[in-house]
Protein backbone atom coordinates (compact mmCIF):
# COMPACT_ATOMS: atom_id res chain seq x y z
CA UNK A 1 0.00 0.00 0.00
CA UNK A 2 1.42 3.53 -0.74
CA UNK A 3 1.35 6.32 2.11
CA UNK A 4 -1.47 7.40 0.29
CA UNK A 5 -3.68 5.10 -0.51
CA UNK A 6 -5.11 5.36 -3.73
CA UNK A 7 -7.21 3.23 -6.10
CA UNK A 8 -6.93 3.54 -9.98
CA UNK A 9 -9.60 2.25 -11.57
CA UNK A 10 -12.64 1.56 -9.01
CA UNK A 11 -15.62 -0.88 -10.56
CA UNK A 12 -18.87 -0.97 -8.90
CA UNK A 13 -21.76 -3.26 -9.82
CA UNK A 14 -24.84 -2.08 -8.57
CA UNK A 15 -25.33 1.95 -8.36
CA UNK A 16 -27.11 1.91 -5.60
CA UNK A 17 -27.51 3.76 -2.06
CA UNK A 18 -25.04 1.80 -0.45
CA UNK A 19 -22.30 0.95 -3.87
CA UNK A 20 -22.45 4.77 -5.39
CA UNK A 21 -22.15 6.32 -1.43
CA UNK A 22 -18.90 4.22 -1.55
CA UNK A 23 -17.81 5.67 -4.92
CA UNK A 24 -18.79 9.06 -3.84
CA UNK A 25 -17.33 8.84 -0.63
CA UNK A 26 -13.69 7.73 -2.20
CA UNK A 27 -13.80 10.46 -4.77
CA UNK A 28 -14.31 12.79 -1.98
CA UNK A 29 -11.37 11.69 -0.40
CA UNK A 30 -9.30 11.93 -3.33
CA UNK A 31 -8.87 8.27 -3.21
CA UNK A 32 -9.68 6.86 -6.48
CA UNK A 33 -8.96 7.80 -10.33
CA UNK A 34 -12.23 6.06 -12.23
CA UNK A 35 -14.94 4.67 -11.29
CA UNK A 36 -16.96 2.25 -13.32
CA UNK A 37 -20.84 1.74 -12.67
CA UNK A 38 -22.40 -1.48 -14.07
CA UNK A 39 -26.04 -2.03 -13.52
CA UNK A 40 -29.02 -3.51 -15.00
CA UNK A 41 -30.76 -0.33 -15.82
CA UNK A 42 -30.11 2.62 -17.96
CA UNK A 43 -31.59 5.30 -16.03
CA UNK A 44 -30.61 4.37 -12.58
CA UNK A 45 -26.79 4.14 -14.49
CA UNK A 46 -27.58 8.07 -16.24
CA UNK A 47 -28.33 9.39 -12.92
CA UNK A 48 -25.14 7.92 -11.22
CA UNK A 49 -23.16 9.09 -14.30
CA UNK A 50 -25.00 12.84 -13.78
CA UNK A 51 -25.03 13.42 -10.66
CA UNK A 52 -20.76 12.11 -10.84
CA UNK A 53 -20.93 9.53 -8.77
CA UNK A 54 -19.47 7.35 -11.50
CA UNK A 55 -17.55 8.57 -14.80
CA UNK A 56 -18.25 5.58 -17.21
CA UNK A 57 -21.10 3.20 -17.32
CA UNK A 58 -20.41 -0.01 -18.99
CA UNK A 59 -22.93 -2.66 -19.47
CA UNK A 60 -20.97 -5.63 -19.81
CA UNK A 61 -19.60 -6.45 -16.38
CA UNK A 62 -16.77 -9.17 -17.09
CA UNK A 63 -15.66 -6.39 -20.04
CA UNK A 64 -15.79 -3.11 -17.15
CA UNK A 65 -13.39 -5.26 -14.73
CA UNK A 66 -10.89 -6.60 -16.63
CA UNK A 67 -8.33 -3.88 -15.83
CA UNK A 68 -9.72 -2.85 -12.15
CA UNK A 69 -7.64 -3.10 -9.16
CA UNK A 70 -10.97 -2.60 -6.67
CA UNK A 71 -14.59 -4.06 -7.48
CA UNK A 72 -17.31 -3.26 -5.23
CA UNK A 73 -20.34 -5.68 -5.28
CA UNK A 74 -23.31 -3.48 -4.55
CA UNK A 75 -26.59 -5.37 -5.87
CA UNK A 76 -28.65 -7.05 -3.71
CA UNK A 77 -27.84 -10.16 -2.10
CA UNK A 78 -29.96 -12.54 -4.36
CA UNK A 79 -27.89 -11.09 -7.63
CA UNK A 80 -24.60 -11.82 -5.90
CA UNK A 81 -24.31 -15.70 -7.36
CA UNK A 82 -25.37 -14.63 -10.92
CA UNK A 83 -22.52 -10.94 -10.86
CA UNK A 84 -19.62 -13.46 -9.07
CA UNK A 85 -19.87 -16.22 -11.86
CA UNK A 86 -20.09 -13.29 -14.62
CA UNK A 87 -17.12 -11.67 -13.56
CA UNK A 88 -15.00 -14.50 -11.96
CA UNK A 89 -13.19 -15.74 -15.23
CA UNK A 90 -12.19 -11.75 -16.54
CA UNK A 91 -10.71 -10.89 -12.71
CA UNK A 92 -7.00 -9.58 -12.60
CA UNK A 93 -5.08 -11.35 -10.34
CA UNK A 94 -4.45 -8.53 -7.89
CA UNK A 95 -7.77 -6.88 -7.95
CA UNK A 96 -9.70 -6.58 -5.06
CA UNK A 97 -13.37 -7.42 -4.62
CA UNK A 98 -15.50 -6.28 -1.57
CA UNK A 99 -19.30 -6.28 -1.77
CA UNK A 100 -21.72 -4.35 0.95
CA UNK A 101 -24.09 -6.87 1.59
CA UNK A 102 -26.67 -7.41 4.68
CA UNK A 103 -25.98 -11.38 4.71
CA UNK A 104 -22.38 -12.80 4.94
CA UNK A 105 -22.53 -16.76 4.96
CA UNK A 106 -24.72 -16.73 1.63
CA UNK A 107 -22.03 -14.14 -0.40
CA UNK A 108 -18.96 -16.13 1.10
CA UNK A 109 -20.47 -19.22 -0.26
CA UNK A 110 -21.21 -18.29 -3.52
CA UNK A 111 -17.76 -16.39 -3.82
CA UNK A 112 -16.21 -19.53 -2.95
CA UNK A 113 -18.15 -21.18 -5.84
CA UNK A 114 -17.72 -18.46 -8.42
CA UNK A 115 -13.89 -17.37 -7.52
CA UNK A 116 -11.73 -20.11 -7.32
CA UNK A 117 -8.44 -18.95 -7.30
CA UNK A 118 -9.44 -15.28 -6.56
CA UNK A 119 -11.31 -16.26 -4.02
CA UNK A 120 -8.11 -15.28 -1.44
CA UNK A 121 -8.76 -11.45 -3.11
CA UNK A 122 -12.76 -11.21 -1.50
CA UNK A 123 -13.10 -9.44 1.40
CA UNK A 124 -16.81 -9.48 2.96
CA UNK A 125 -17.70 -6.43 4.28
CA UNK A 126 -21.13 -4.89 5.68
CA UNK A 127 -21.67 -1.40 5.77
CA UNK A 128 -24.16 -0.78 9.03
CA UNK A 129 -25.64 2.49 7.15
CA UNK A 130 -28.36 3.04 4.94
CA UNK A 131 -31.40 4.72 4.68
CA UNK A 132 -34.76 4.16 3.50
CA UNK A 133 -34.18 5.36 0.24
CA UNK A 134 -32.50 3.50 -2.55
CA UNK A 135 -30.92 4.16 -5.90
CA UNK A 136 -28.13 6.56 -7.28
CA UNK A 137 -30.23 9.22 -6.44
CA UNK A 138 -30.02 8.28 -2.80
CA UNK A 139 -26.63 7.89 -2.52
CA UNK A 140 -24.35 10.57 -0.75
CA UNK A 141 -20.81 10.80 0.05
CA UNK A 142 -21.43 11.01 3.83
CA UNK A 143 -23.11 7.99 4.54
CA UNK A 144 -20.27 5.85 5.94
CA UNK A 145 -18.99 8.82 7.78
CA UNK A 146 -18.31 7.39 11.54
CA UNK A 147 -20.65 4.32 10.76
CA UNK A 148 -19.88 0.56 11.45
CA UNK A 149 -18.44 -1.37 8.87
CA UNK A 150 -18.46 -5.40 9.61
CA UNK A 151 -15.67 -6.98 7.90
CA UNK A 152 -16.00 -11.06 8.02
CA UNK A 153 -13.09 -12.20 6.72
CA UNK A 154 -11.76 -15.67 6.57
CA UNK A 155 -8.14 -17.73 6.66
CA UNK A 156 -8.10 -17.76 3.12
CA UNK A 157 -8.04 -13.91 2.62
CA UNK A 158 -5.23 -12.42 1.42
CA UNK A 159 -3.78 -9.98 4.19
CA UNK A 160 -3.25 -7.57 1.70
CA UNK A 161 -6.84 -7.57 0.47
CA UNK A 162 -8.02 -6.98 3.73
CA UNK A 163 -5.65 -3.95 4.11
CA UNK A 164 -6.87 -2.86 0.84
CA UNK A 165 -10.33 -2.77 1.68
CA UNK A 166 -9.92 -1.73 5.29
CA UNK A 167 -7.93 1.39 3.91
CA UNK A 168 -10.81 2.06 1.20
CA UNK A 169 -13.95 1.55 4.00
CA UNK A 170 -11.90 4.10 6.46
CA UNK A 171 -11.44 6.81 3.20
CA UNK A 172 -15.38 6.65 3.55
CA UNK A 173 -14.84 7.59 7.78
CA UNK A 174 -15.99 4.10 8.32
CA UNK A 175 -15.13 2.73 11.71
CA UNK A 176 -14.31 -1.05 11.34
CA UNK A 177 -14.85 -4.18 12.91
CA UNK A 178 -14.14 -7.91 12.19
CA UNK A 179 -16.27 -10.74 13.31
CA UNK A 180 -17.47 -14.20 11.86
CA UNK A 181 -19.78 -14.68 8.90
CA UNK A 182 -22.29 -17.00 11.05
CA UNK A 183 -21.90 -14.77 14.02
CA UNK A 184 -22.45 -11.80 11.84
CA UNK A 185 -25.70 -13.12 10.10
CA UNK A 186 -27.25 -14.08 13.63
CA UNK A 187 -26.94 -10.36 14.99
CA UNK A 188 -27.98 -8.93 11.98
CA UNK A 189 -30.75 -10.90 11.55
CA UNK A 190 -31.98 -9.74 15.43
CA UNK A 191 -30.87 -5.89 15.42
CA UNK A 192 -31.74 -5.18 11.38
CA UNK A 193 -33.34 -8.10 9.48
CA UNK A 194 -36.27 -8.77 12.14
CA UNK A 195 -37.20 -5.01 12.67
CA UNK A 196 -37.45 -4.42 8.88
CA UNK A 197 -39.81 -7.67 8.88
CA UNK A 198 -41.76 -5.87 12.08
CA UNK A 199 -42.02 -2.77 10.15
CA UNK A 200 -43.13 -3.99 6.57
CA UNK A 201 -45.96 -6.30 8.73
CA UNK A 202 -47.29 -3.20 10.95
CA UNK A 203 -47.36 -1.09 7.57
CA UNK A 204 -49.15 -4.11 6.00
CA UNK A 205 -51.79 -4.67 8.58
CA UNK A 206 -52.81 -1.24 8.58
CA UNK A 207 -53.57 -0.39 5.25
CA UNK A 208 -55.51 -3.67 5.33
CA UNK A 209 -58.08 -2.03 7.13
CA UNK A 210 -61.11 -1.20 6.03
CA UNK A 211 -60.20 2.62 7.35
CA UNK A 212 -56.74 1.99 6.04
CA UNK A 213 -56.05 5.16 4.26
CA UNK A 214 -57.32 7.11 7.24
CA UNK A 215 -56.07 5.83 9.66
CA UNK A 216 -52.26 7.64 9.31
CA UNK A 217 -53.53 11.00 9.29
CA UNK A 218 -54.20 10.29 13.18
CA UNK A 219 -50.96 8.98 14.04
CA UNK A 220 -48.28 10.48 15.50
CA UNK A 221 -44.40 10.83 15.44
CA UNK A 222 -44.47 6.72 17.03
CA UNK A 223 -45.63 5.54 13.92
CA UNK A 224 -44.03 7.45 11.74
CA UNK A 225 -40.38 6.27 13.43
CA UNK A 226 -41.37 2.76 13.85
CA UNK A 227 -42.30 2.02 10.31
CA UNK A 228 -39.51 4.41 8.93
CA UNK A 229 -37.50 1.44 7.40
CA UNK A 230 -40.76 0.26 5.70
CA UNK A 231 -40.01 2.67 2.81
CA UNK A 232 -37.01 0.41 2.40
CA UNK A 233 -36.50 -1.84 -1.17
CA UNK A 234 -38.61 -4.59 -1.54
CA UNK A 235 -36.24 -6.60 -3.72
CA UNK A 236 -33.12 -6.02 -1.38
CA UNK A 237 -35.05 -6.91 1.61
CA UNK A 238 -36.45 -10.15 -0.07
CA UNK A 239 -33.36 -10.76 -0.82
CA UNK A 240 -31.81 -10.82 2.66
CA UNK A 241 -34.78 -12.29 4.30
CA UNK A 242 -34.29 -15.19 1.89
CA UNK A 243 -30.44 -15.27 2.26
CA UNK A 244 -30.48 -15.39 6.22
CA UNK A 245 -33.87 -17.18 6.67
CA UNK A 246 -32.47 -19.63 9.49
CA UNK A 247 -31.58 -17.04 11.50
CA UNK A 248 -34.25 -14.39 10.65
CA UNK A 249 -36.76 -17.19 11.81
CA UNK A 250 -34.93 -17.84 15.05
CA UNK A 251 -35.13 -14.42 15.60
CA UNK A 252 -38.59 -14.10 14.23
CA UNK A 253 -39.92 -16.74 16.86
CA UNK A 254 -38.34 -15.35 19.53
CA UNK A 255 -40.07 -11.82 18.79
CA UNK A 256 -43.17 -13.98 18.20
CA UNK A 257 -43.41 -15.47 21.76
CA UNK A 258 -42.61 -12.26 23.50
CA UNK A 259 -45.34 -10.28 21.44
CA UNK A 260 -47.79 -13.45 22.33
CA UNK A 261 -47.02 -12.92 25.91
CA UNK A 262 -47.84 -9.12 25.91
CA UNK A 263 -50.74 -10.27 24.38
CA UNK A 264 -51.88 -12.72 26.72
CA UNK A 265 -51.59 -10.11 29.54
CA UNK A 266 -53.31 -7.90 27.59
CA UNK A 267 -55.84 -9.99 27.91
CA UNK A 268 -56.17 -11.16 30.93
CA UNK A 269 -55.66 -7.49 31.98
CA UNK A 270 -52.18 -7.99 34.20
CA UNK A 271 -50.97 -4.59 34.34
CA UNK A 272 -48.26 -5.61 36.41
CA UNK A 273 -46.75 -8.44 33.65
CA UNK A 274 -47.09 -5.51 31.51
CA UNK A 275 -45.36 -2.99 33.48
CA UNK A 276 -42.22 -5.17 34.16
CA UNK A 277 -42.27 -6.28 30.34
CA UNK A 278 -42.33 -2.43 29.47
CA UNK A 279 -39.98 -1.51 32.35
CA UNK A 280 -37.36 -4.33 31.07
CA UNK A 281 -38.02 -2.66 27.60
CA UNK A 282 -37.55 1.02 28.34
CA UNK A 283 -34.25 -0.12 30.40
CA UNK A 284 -32.58 -2.23 27.75
CA UNK A 285 -33.15 0.44 25.47
CA UNK A 286 -31.79 3.12 27.64
CA UNK A 287 -28.73 0.91 28.67
CA UNK A 288 -27.88 0.63 24.71
CA UNK A 289 -28.19 4.20 23.93
CA UNK A 290 -25.75 5.01 27.19
CA UNK A 291 -23.14 2.46 25.29
CA UNK A 292 -23.94 4.05 21.94
CA UNK A 293 -23.11 6.99 23.56
CA UNK A 294 -26.21 8.84 22.94
CA UNK B 1 -65.67 34.02 25.74
CA UNK B 2 -64.32 37.37 26.28
CA UNK B 3 -62.73 39.05 23.29
CA UNK B 4 -59.28 37.34 24.35
CA UNK B 5 -59.19 33.99 25.90
CA UNK B 6 -57.98 33.35 29.29
CA UNK B 7 -58.17 30.97 32.29
CA UNK B 8 -58.14 32.75 35.54
CA UNK B 9 -57.09 29.82 37.62
CA UNK B 10 -56.02 26.61 36.15
CA UNK B 11 -55.61 23.23 38.24
CA UNK B 12 -53.17 20.62 36.23
CA UNK B 13 -53.58 17.13 37.67
CA UNK B 14 -50.59 14.76 36.93
CA UNK B 15 -47.63 17.59 35.78
CA UNK B 16 -45.72 15.30 33.06
CA UNK B 17 -44.96 15.58 29.85
CA UNK B 18 -48.88 16.04 28.65
CA UNK B 19 -50.07 18.10 31.86
CA UNK B 20 -47.04 20.09 31.66
CA UNK B 21 -46.69 21.15 28.16
CA UNK B 22 -50.15 22.11 28.34
CA UNK B 23 -49.61 24.91 31.38
CA UNK B 24 -46.43 25.67 29.93
CA UNK B 25 -47.93 26.49 26.13
CA UNK B 26 -50.88 28.55 27.69
CA UNK B 27 -48.63 30.16 29.82
CA UNK B 28 -46.31 30.99 26.28
CA UNK B 29 -49.59 32.40 24.94
CA UNK B 30 -49.75 34.46 27.88
CA UNK B 31 -53.74 32.36 27.90
CA UNK B 32 -53.60 32.25 31.59
CA UNK B 33 -53.03 33.43 35.10
CA UNK B 34 -52.21 30.67 38.21
CA UNK B 35 -51.12 27.57 37.64
CA UNK B 36 -51.52 24.79 40.53
CA UNK B 37 -50.50 21.33 39.98
CA UNK B 38 -51.17 18.39 41.83
CA UNK B 39 -49.27 15.16 41.68
CA UNK B 40 -48.40 12.22 43.60
CA UNK B 41 -44.55 12.55 43.89
CA UNK B 42 -43.13 15.63 45.61
CA UNK B 43 -39.92 15.56 43.52
CA UNK B 44 -41.78 15.89 40.43
CA UNK B 45 -43.82 18.75 41.55
CA UNK B 46 -40.54 20.59 42.82
CA UNK B 47 -39.02 20.25 39.60
CA UNK B 48 -42.39 21.48 37.78
CA UNK B 49 -42.00 24.46 39.73
CA UNK B 50 -38.32 25.00 39.63
CA UNK B 51 -39.23 25.12 35.84
CA UNK B 52 -42.27 27.75 35.95
CA UNK B 53 -44.72 25.36 34.87
CA UNK B 54 -46.70 26.14 37.78
CA UNK B 55 -47.02 28.74 40.16
CA UNK B 56 -48.37 26.69 43.19
CA UNK B 57 -48.06 22.78 44.22
CA UNK B 58 -51.13 21.21 46.03
CA UNK B 59 -51.54 17.85 47.53
CA UNK B 60 -55.07 18.45 47.80
CA UNK B 61 -57.03 17.47 44.69
CA UNK B 62 -59.79 18.23 45.73
CA UNK B 63 -58.80 21.29 47.75
CA UNK B 64 -57.06 22.88 44.56
CA UNK B 65 -60.15 22.43 41.88
CA UNK B 66 -62.43 24.66 44.62
CA UNK B 67 -61.91 27.72 43.11
CA UNK B 68 -60.43 26.88 39.38
CA UNK B 69 -62.50 27.99 35.77
CA UNK B 70 -60.25 25.16 34.11
CA UNK B 71 -59.17 21.66 35.34
CA UNK B 72 -57.13 19.45 33.15
CA UNK B 73 -56.51 15.74 33.89
CA UNK B 74 -52.99 14.65 32.92
CA UNK B 75 -52.25 11.06 34.91
CA UNK B 76 -52.10 7.86 33.21
CA UNK B 77 -55.43 6.73 32.38
CA UNK B 78 -55.62 3.99 35.13
CA UNK B 79 -55.46 7.17 37.63
CA UNK B 80 -58.51 8.76 35.93
CA UNK B 81 -61.16 6.89 37.96
CA UNK B 82 -59.75 7.84 41.34
CA UNK B 83 -58.53 11.59 40.45
CA UNK B 84 -62.08 12.10 39.31
CA UNK B 85 -63.93 10.62 42.61
CA UNK B 86 -61.71 13.07 44.87
CA UNK B 87 -62.38 15.99 42.95
CA UNK B 88 -66.10 15.42 41.91
CA UNK B 89 -67.64 17.19 45.20
CA UNK B 90 -65.30 20.28 45.10
CA UNK B 91 -65.20 20.92 41.21
CA UNK B 92 -67.31 24.46 41.46
CA UNK B 93 -70.47 24.43 38.82
CA UNK B 94 -68.32 26.39 36.02
CA UNK B 95 -65.35 24.94 36.20
CA UNK B 96 -64.33 23.23 33.19
CA UNK B 97 -62.62 19.81 32.94
CA UNK B 98 -60.55 18.08 29.97
CA UNK B 99 -57.92 15.40 30.17
CA UNK B 100 -55.06 14.39 28.21
CA UNK B 101 -55.59 10.29 28.22
CA UNK B 102 -55.12 7.90 25.11
CA UNK B 103 -58.08 6.51 25.64
CA UNK B 104 -61.44 7.69 25.39
CA UNK B 105 -63.93 5.03 25.77
CA UNK B 106 -63.28 4.12 29.53
CA UNK B 107 -62.50 7.58 30.82
CA UNK B 108 -65.61 9.30 29.81
CA UNK B 109 -67.28 6.56 31.32
CA UNK B 110 -65.00 7.32 34.61
CA UNK B 111 -66.02 10.78 34.13
CA UNK B 112 -69.97 9.74 33.78
CA UNK B 113 -69.89 7.69 37.03
CA UNK B 114 -67.90 10.61 38.66
CA UNK B 115 -68.71 13.50 38.30
CA UNK B 116 -72.61 13.64 37.99
CA UNK B 117 -74.52 16.81 37.35
CA UNK B 118 -70.80 18.22 36.26
CA UNK B 119 -70.31 15.63 33.69
CA UNK B 120 -71.37 17.89 30.94
CA UNK B 121 -68.50 20.42 31.72
CA UNK B 122 -66.16 17.54 31.01
CA UNK B 123 -64.83 17.53 27.42
CA UNK B 124 -62.62 14.73 26.64
CA UNK B 125 -59.63 15.43 24.63
CA UNK B 126 -56.46 13.63 23.41
CA UNK B 127 -53.28 15.25 21.95
CA UNK B 128 -51.77 13.55 19.23
CA UNK B 129 -48.42 14.32 20.75
CA UNK B 130 -45.40 13.07 22.76
CA UNK B 131 -42.22 11.98 22.86
CA UNK B 132 -40.85 9.16 24.25
CA UNK B 133 -39.53 10.84 27.50
CA UNK B 134 -41.81 11.47 30.19
CA UNK B 135 -42.33 13.80 33.60
CA UNK B 136 -42.20 17.69 34.26
CA UNK B 137 -38.72 17.45 32.89
CA UNK B 138 -39.46 16.92 29.62
CA UNK B 139 -42.65 19.04 28.92
CA UNK B 140 -41.93 22.30 26.62
CA UNK B 141 -44.44 24.76 25.77
CA UNK B 142 -44.27 23.82 21.70
CA UNK B 143 -45.28 20.06 21.93
CA UNK B 144 -48.58 20.87 21.00
CA UNK B 145 -47.54 23.54 18.03
CA UNK B 146 -49.13 22.16 14.73
CA UNK B 147 -50.11 18.69 16.20
CA UNK B 148 -53.36 17.15 16.01
CA UNK B 149 -55.99 16.96 19.42
CA UNK B 150 -58.88 14.67 19.00
CA UNK B 151 -62.05 15.89 21.17
CA UNK B 152 -64.71 13.25 21.55
CA UNK B 153 -67.93 15.22 23.12
CA UNK B 154 -71.02 13.33 24.05
CA UNK B 155 -74.51 14.94 23.58
CA UNK B 156 -74.77 15.85 27.08
CA UNK B 157 -71.53 17.65 26.61
CA UNK B 158 -71.99 21.74 27.49
CA UNK B 159 -71.29 23.74 24.36
CA UNK B 160 -69.68 26.15 26.35
CA UNK B 161 -67.01 23.92 28.15
CA UNK B 162 -66.16 22.52 24.30
CA UNK B 163 -65.92 25.97 23.06
CA UNK B 164 -63.45 26.88 26.32
CA UNK B 165 -61.51 23.15 25.82
CA UNK B 166 -61.44 24.36 21.88
CA UNK B 167 -59.97 27.84 22.57
CA UNK B 168 -57.57 26.74 25.11
CA UNK B 169 -56.27 23.88 22.84
CA UNK B 170 -56.33 26.39 19.91
CA UNK B 171 -54.01 29.17 22.27
CA UNK B 172 -51.81 25.93 22.42
CA UNK B 173 -51.51 25.47 18.58
CA UNK B 174 -52.99 22.58 18.46
CA UNK B 175 -55.37 21.73 15.12
CA UNK B 176 -58.72 20.25 16.24
CA UNK B 177 -60.88 17.45 15.37
CA UNK B 178 -63.79 15.91 16.84
CA UNK B 179 -64.36 12.14 16.57
CA UNK B 180 -66.65 9.88 18.35
CA UNK B 181 -65.04 8.17 21.11
CA UNK B 182 -65.34 4.44 19.97
CA UNK B 183 -63.91 5.41 16.67
CA UNK B 184 -61.20 7.30 18.46
CA UNK B 185 -60.49 3.98 20.76
CA UNK B 186 -60.28 2.17 17.70
CA UNK B 187 -58.05 4.04 15.37
CA UNK B 188 -55.91 4.87 17.97
CA UNK B 189 -55.72 0.96 19.32
CA UNK B 190 -54.05 0.53 15.32
CA UNK B 191 -52.15 3.60 14.81
CA UNK B 192 -50.43 3.99 18.26
CA UNK B 193 -50.84 1.61 20.87
CA UNK B 194 -50.33 -1.63 19.02
CA UNK B 195 -47.18 0.49 17.66
CA UNK B 196 -46.16 0.87 21.08
CA UNK B 197 -46.44 -3.08 22.08
CA UNK B 198 -44.84 -3.78 18.82
CA UNK B 199 -41.67 -1.94 19.88
CA UNK B 200 -41.56 -2.60 23.76
CA UNK B 201 -41.89 -6.15 22.07
CA UNK B 202 -39.21 -6.41 20.25
CA UNK B 203 -36.80 -5.03 22.17
CA UNK B 204 -37.66 -7.24 25.28
CA UNK B 205 -36.83 -10.25 22.46
CA UNK B 206 -33.70 -8.47 22.10
CA UNK B 207 -32.21 -8.08 25.52
CA UNK B 208 -33.68 -11.22 26.57
CA UNK B 209 -31.28 -12.77 24.04
CA UNK B 210 -27.75 -14.50 25.54
CA UNK B 211 -26.12 -11.37 22.94
CA UNK B 212 -28.59 -9.07 24.06
CA UNK B 213 -26.18 -6.51 25.87
CA UNK B 214 -23.92 -6.53 22.75
CA UNK B 215 -26.86 -6.60 20.16
CA UNK B 216 -27.40 -3.06 19.97
CA UNK B 217 -23.80 -1.74 18.96
CA UNK B 218 -24.04 -3.71 16.06
CA UNK B 219 -27.70 -2.01 15.05
CA UNK B 220 -28.29 1.28 13.01
CA UNK B 221 -30.81 3.97 12.15
CA UNK B 222 -33.48 1.50 11.25
CA UNK B 223 -33.85 -0.10 14.83
CA UNK B 224 -33.02 3.01 16.78
CA UNK B 225 -35.73 4.87 15.30
CA UNK B 226 -38.03 1.55 15.42
CA UNK B 227 -37.85 1.26 18.67
CA UNK B 228 -37.88 4.95 19.85
CA UNK B 229 -40.97 4.81 21.55
CA UNK B 230 -39.83 1.68 23.94
CA UNK B 231 -38.87 4.53 25.88
CA UNK B 232 -42.06 5.86 26.66
CA UNK B 233 -43.78 5.49 29.99
CA UNK B 234 -44.22 1.84 31.12
CA UNK B 235 -47.11 2.82 33.34
CA UNK B 236 -48.73 5.20 30.90
CA UNK B 237 -48.91 1.99 28.55
CA UNK B 238 -49.87 -0.44 31.00
CA UNK B 239 -53.09 1.95 31.42
CA UNK B 240 -53.89 1.97 28.37
CA UNK B 241 -53.15 -1.26 26.76
CA UNK B 242 -56.03 -2.80 29.74
CA UNK B 243 -58.27 0.53 29.27
CA UNK B 244 -58.57 -0.25 25.39
CA UNK B 245 -58.13 -3.79 25.67
CA UNK B 246 -60.50 -5.02 22.78
CA UNK B 247 -59.50 -2.67 20.03
CA UNK B 248 -55.96 -3.01 21.02
CA UNK B 249 -56.36 -7.08 20.68
CA UNK B 250 -58.02 -6.69 17.19
CA UNK B 251 -55.21 -4.85 16.14
CA UNK B 252 -52.80 -7.28 17.73
CA UNK B 253 -54.46 -9.96 15.97
CA UNK B 254 -54.58 -8.20 12.52
CA UNK B 255 -50.36 -7.17 13.05
CA UNK B 256 -49.78 -11.44 14.15
CA UNK B 257 -51.37 -12.77 10.94
CA UNK B 258 -49.43 -10.78 8.96
CA UNK B 259 -46.46 -11.39 10.73
CA UNK B 260 -47.32 -15.06 10.28
CA UNK B 261 -47.85 -14.67 6.45
CA UNK B 262 -44.52 -12.93 6.59
CA UNK B 263 -42.68 -15.93 8.16
CA UNK B 264 -44.79 -18.56 6.23
CA UNK B 265 -43.28 -16.83 3.08
CA UNK B 266 -39.51 -16.49 4.57
CA UNK B 267 -39.67 -20.14 5.54
CA UNK B 268 -40.58 -21.58 2.22
CA UNK B 269 -38.18 -18.90 0.30
CA UNK B 270 -41.12 -17.65 -1.49
CA UNK B 271 -39.86 -14.45 -2.85
CA UNK B 272 -42.63 -13.28 -5.03
CA UNK B 273 -44.88 -13.19 -1.60
CA UNK B 274 -42.36 -11.66 0.25
CA UNK B 275 -41.60 -8.91 -2.59
CA UNK B 276 -45.25 -8.11 -3.43
CA UNK B 277 -45.64 -7.51 0.76
CA UNK B 278 -43.40 -5.28 1.35
CA UNK B 279 -44.32 -3.42 -1.94
CA UNK B 280 -47.84 -3.14 -0.53
CA UNK B 281 -46.04 -1.27 2.36
CA UNK B 282 -43.57 0.84 0.87
CA UNK B 283 -46.59 2.03 -1.70
CA UNK B 284 -49.18 2.60 2.05
CA UNK B 285 -46.29 4.36 3.86
CA UNK B 286 -44.93 6.55 0.85
CA UNK B 287 -49.25 7.40 0.45
CA UNK B 288 -49.64 8.30 3.77
CA UNK B 289 -46.31 10.51 3.51
CA UNK B 290 -47.83 12.22 1.04
CA UNK B 291 -50.98 12.73 2.34
CA UNK B 292 -49.65 14.82 5.25
CA UNK B 293 -48.21 16.39 3.53
CA UNK B 294 -44.16 14.94 3.95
Amino acid sequence: MAAKFRIRKLVVIGVGLIGGSFALALKKARAVGHVVGVGRTRRNLAVARRRGIIDETALDAAAAVRDADFVFLGTPVGQMADVMARIAAALPPRAVITDGGSTKQDVIAHARAAFGPRFSQFVPSHPIAGTEHSGAAAAFAELYRERKVILTPLPETSRAALRTVRAAWSQCGARLISLDAREHDEILAAVSHLPHVVAFALVTALARRQNGPRLFGYSGGGLRDTVRIAGSSPEMWRDICIANRDALLAALDGYTAELGAARAAIERGDGNALQSMFERARSARARWLVSKGK
